[in-house]
């Protein structure tokens, strides 16, 4: 197995999209094949992440990208994993350059649900959790966030101020973010008196539905010119799955697909939690932010909000998460997201993060959730 | 790259399933697990196909199916190319199981549509083609497959009797079939009194909506005790794609994906098409198996309809072509196709293919379309 790098990176504004996913999929793929200093003609596959592409009533959407990249020979597919379906679309490419099957591999993913109405966009989202026994009756996600929520703070004694002060953070991170969907600032008042959307989970402490692109240039070869951006290699690529359901598993106050994923990154990567010097980690609820990081070993079960009302977590604290701002306010259009973790990371570590930069970039982590946590991939970078 | 096995194969029969998609792919797996003399739990990743799992209103199957096998932990995506679905996901199963990133990978297509009537199940298809340009503007898949005929017929010749030889072919496979969809033989006689569904096709020309599922077991693992059934040796899985809408590619009565990943096979498996024993080809409609038969060198270019006519890739032909009967008349139960081929093909290496055993079975060919061929899929199968 060769050392593989995620050479070239980039991501659109995170919004409302006025172009359709396969159009901000090809522009993305552009720029960062121009980032890893490599063609279109260079990749050997193109894995494409588009977990709701119905709704713009395209599937099998690789060979329609491709022809727009002028490569319509190379082979694609699409990977879902519901909200992971990207980091899962990294490490397919990652498999398959590290074995030497290709030279180049590139990853895509977007996500275009805006032109619907709410109702609309949260039956795709649904159908990612287990239809028949959790969506059908009336649990979709901020439902089963919000018991996740609810468990954590019956167990650890979780409060409010905890969950608010993830939200206070990462809007805060957003707001020096030029690709972030809500770029603003939020005060912990502002966020206490949002409404109510699923008890004790508030507005603020839901990400929202964005439409988005990115991409990712995976490689193992050594470009010349040399690009101007360093790649960042992948220590580890890991996935794990679990039981489907929430209300099947023996606690709910974890994700054991995390705790395995982040297992195995560790153990691939050779590191321990305490050397990751920053992460991007998926909050898609302000709790899931938490759960997050007891999952992935940064802080001890139940601590993780105190560490972060504490500022620990904040930009300038011993851990910076989700400098990016997070799904909960860089925007979460599902199929990019996993991408954009990664996006953002390959930034810090050029030092092109403008105001938002973190200061240390050795080593880096991206925690990426399908649905309430059936599916995760832990993915741990660092420089060459 | 080590030598690789598909170790255990199951097919459902094909129609109508009362049961859910998961259930029929979670049942199949186990069928093809025990083939294979493996248990769920040596199983390091499993690749689902199921494009169009929206229709039962489930994304995110691989999680859901892995727990109904015990086996929640093990990660999991599901892999789409439209109609080569499950042989993508074979192609990933091969890729990791090959470089030794897992002993053993499971692959499960499976499709459900029957519940919809046939204006929603078309619809559903219809996003598999590019859907502003072709669909949108009613071009559905029997209509584009009618004018790859149209054009085929313009500068072959090719005509009536001969697609009208196909289907009679591939209904008598599929009538000594216990798994095919349609297990009746039919007349030239009743295959040209069938209606006109796009000229020149009739409906004795197109493939059903199936219901179905298939599963296959990827390993290069020695099992102990050996199991009763001898593995299929993965000698090429190749994959490639070409311009999405027939109209920008520069001939119509050819498919380049098919015709480079042929090449692609061809090469790796250092056989050239004429040592092929039999063939399980995508005959979506009966022009697509002569496209086929052509695109991957069996005949020259306008010869398949003279070979077919003649009982060239009959049974008893010298390449016999679909002894499963092809998606024409085992059915069609769109990702679960490519990987019944390949069931088909472990039979048929077994001898377990009772009245519809091919005589030669030292090397065989499987080929799956993705759409109107801007995905294709060629594998390639010998023994040990």
């Amino acid at each position: 197995m060769r050392e593989t790098w995620v050479a070239g990176a980039a991501t659109n504004r995170f919004g409302k999209m006025a172009e359709s996913g396969r159009e901000a999929g090809a522009r993305v793929a552009l720029a960062a094949l121009d980032r890893a200093g490599l063609r279109p003609q260079d990749i050997g596959v193109t894995f494409v992440a588009n977990a709701f592409g119905i709704a713009e009533r395209q599937a099998h959407v690789g060979p329609l990208l491709n022809s727009a990249l002028g490569i319509p020979e190379v082979p694609s597919c699409t990977i879902e994993s519901a909200c992971s379906s990207s980091s899962a679309a990294l490490h397919e490419a990652f498999v398959h350059v590290a074995a030497g099957f290709e030279e180049a591999a590139l990853v895509v993913g977007f996500e275009k649900l805006s032109h619907l109405d709410t109702l609309a966009a949260t039956s795709y989202f649904a159908v990612g959790a287990d239809y028949p026994f959790e969506a059908h009756n009336g649990a979709t996600f901020p439902g089963l966030y919000a018991t996740i929520a609810s468990a954590h703070a019956r167990r650890y004694g979780t409060r409010t101020e905890e969950l608010g002060a993830v939200a206070v953070k990462n809007h805060a991170n957003a707001a020096r973010n030029p690709h972030a969907h809500f770029q603003k600032e939020i005060s912990y008042e502002t966020y206490l008196n949002s409404p109510m959307i699923a008890s004790p989970l508030r507005l603020y402490d839901c990400c929202p539905f964005s439409d988005g692109a990115a991409a990712l240039v995976v490689t193992a070869r050594e470009t010349f010119p040399s690009p101007a951006s360093e790649p960042l290699v992948i220590r580890a690529s890991a996935r794990a799955g679990s039981l489907g359901d929430i209300h099947d598993r023996s606690s709910m106050t974890s994700l054991p697909a995390a705790r395995l994923a982040a297992e195995k990154a560790y153990r691939a990567a050779g590191v321990r939690p305490g050397q990751i010097d920053f992460a991007e980690v998926h909050d898609c609820f302000t709790i899931a932010e938490l759960v997050a990081l007891e999952d992935l070993g940064f802080f001890p079960a139940g601590e993780a909000g105190r560490a972060t009302r504490e500022g620990l977590t904040a930009r300038d604290g011993q851990l910076p998460v989700n400098p990016s701002g997070g799904l909960k306010a860089k925007g979460h259009p599902v199929s990019a997201t996993g991408a954009s973790q990664v996006a953002e990371i390959f930034e810090q570590f050029n030092h092109h993060a403008g105001a938002r930069q973190v200061p240390k970039t050795e080593l880096a982590l991206a925690h990426n959730v399908g649905a309430t946590g059936s599916s995760c991939s832990v993915h741990i970078f660092g420089h060459r």
